[in-house]
């Protein structure tokens, strides 16, 4: 069976997007920073059907990161938000469910993205996820609410953050105050740019 | 001149102790988990006058963070819940200033620590630690506040921050937000240990 992973841009302040988001500004102001990085590489590109970009160490890291994920789940808001923007043929290429309390018909896209819906919780949007990934990863893409819930679900094997050196100083935070106590992570690897630092944690307790 | 730094334990989710703490409990539920990686090592036992310990790398940061420290700024809180513990001879073995609102008098202690209280705020604090200090850096010890306000009011050369692969849930943050817009941060140096990962950052437009 695949891992549940996490795979994430986040300030060294701890947001994974700045203040004041809304549809029309889905990272909040200054958000995009934390992208900004990602969205030159050839791999980012190329899944964006996007040509150009950066080849190197960075770009190897992203492509490996969205190679092994079979399905991905999501938020309503984010859904919401990406939709329109990721069009016809949306840069997923495998089939997306997405966490929501309102019951919708599956819609399928170009290039093997579909979107179904799922209205009872975000374990069970990963159960579903799961099986459609017949054995590769299901990524938990966002928004903050629905990683929180994952994460505190149990439902996570990895969270691979990449760290920007930059401090918003406001925005959404990717842990919030859940007082649930520790949790324990380990460390599975650390890679540096010049531009961000790549870490990735595993959940010891889940299998990894 | 020295330069201005921090160099602190934080946990992935952004704290640097735990929730409720208190005089009796000065690093909060929890948050000694934050410390466990830096107690065991054979330069942070030496400074605190205690024998053994593990030698290696993750020793040698510390030592070399301390090796360039001429002088220390704190809080008012952090002096108060520490004093007893540090004792006759403290782990400081230089000046440290107090950014307090009672004034007091200069303490001198053992092996090279005092105590000087200043009552003009941080900015003043960390102008008497340089002059102390002589060439050498100042190191902004905390709590999290005297931290924040000397990094808004760009006094800061450099942090160092000690990621710790653990996540709280609830505590103190180092980060609060602030609202002060983005801070662009330079990744000066990133090493992994097993259990924890050294980052180092410097903040352009201050001398570096």
């Amino acid at each position: 069976m695949g891992k549940v992973v996490v795979d994430i841009s986040m300030s060294l302040d701890g947001f994974i997007a700045g203040p004041n988001a809304s549809p029309a500004l889905p990272l909040g102001k200054g958000g995009e920073r934390l992208h900004h990085w990602i969205v030159e590489l050839e791999s980012w590109r190329a899944m964006h059907g996007l040509e150009g970009g950066r080849a190197g160490r960075d770009a190897e890291i992203v492509e490996e990161a969205f190679r092994d994920v079979g399905a991905v789940v999501m938020g309503r808001r984010m859904f919401d938000e990406g939709v329109e923007p990721w069009g016809d043929n949306p840069p997923f290429h495998v089939p997306v469910f997405i966490v929501t309390h309102h019951a919708r018909e599956k819609l399928v896209k170009e290039g093997g993205t579909s979107y179904t819906f799922v209205t009872e919780g975000v374990e069970r949007a990963v159960a579903q996820a799961a099986t459609a990934a017949a054995g590769h990863d299901v990524s938990v893409a966002g928004g903050a609410s629905v990683i929180q819930q994952a994460l505190n679900a149990g439902l996570l094997d990895e969270i691979q953050v990449h760290l920007i050196p930059v401090l918003l100083g406001a925005g959404r935070r990717l842990f919030d105050e859940d007082g649930g106590g520790p949790i324990e992570l380990e460390i599975a690897r650390v890679e540096a740019s010049p531009g961000v630092i790549h870490t990735r944690f595993r959940m010891p307790g889940r299998r990894s």
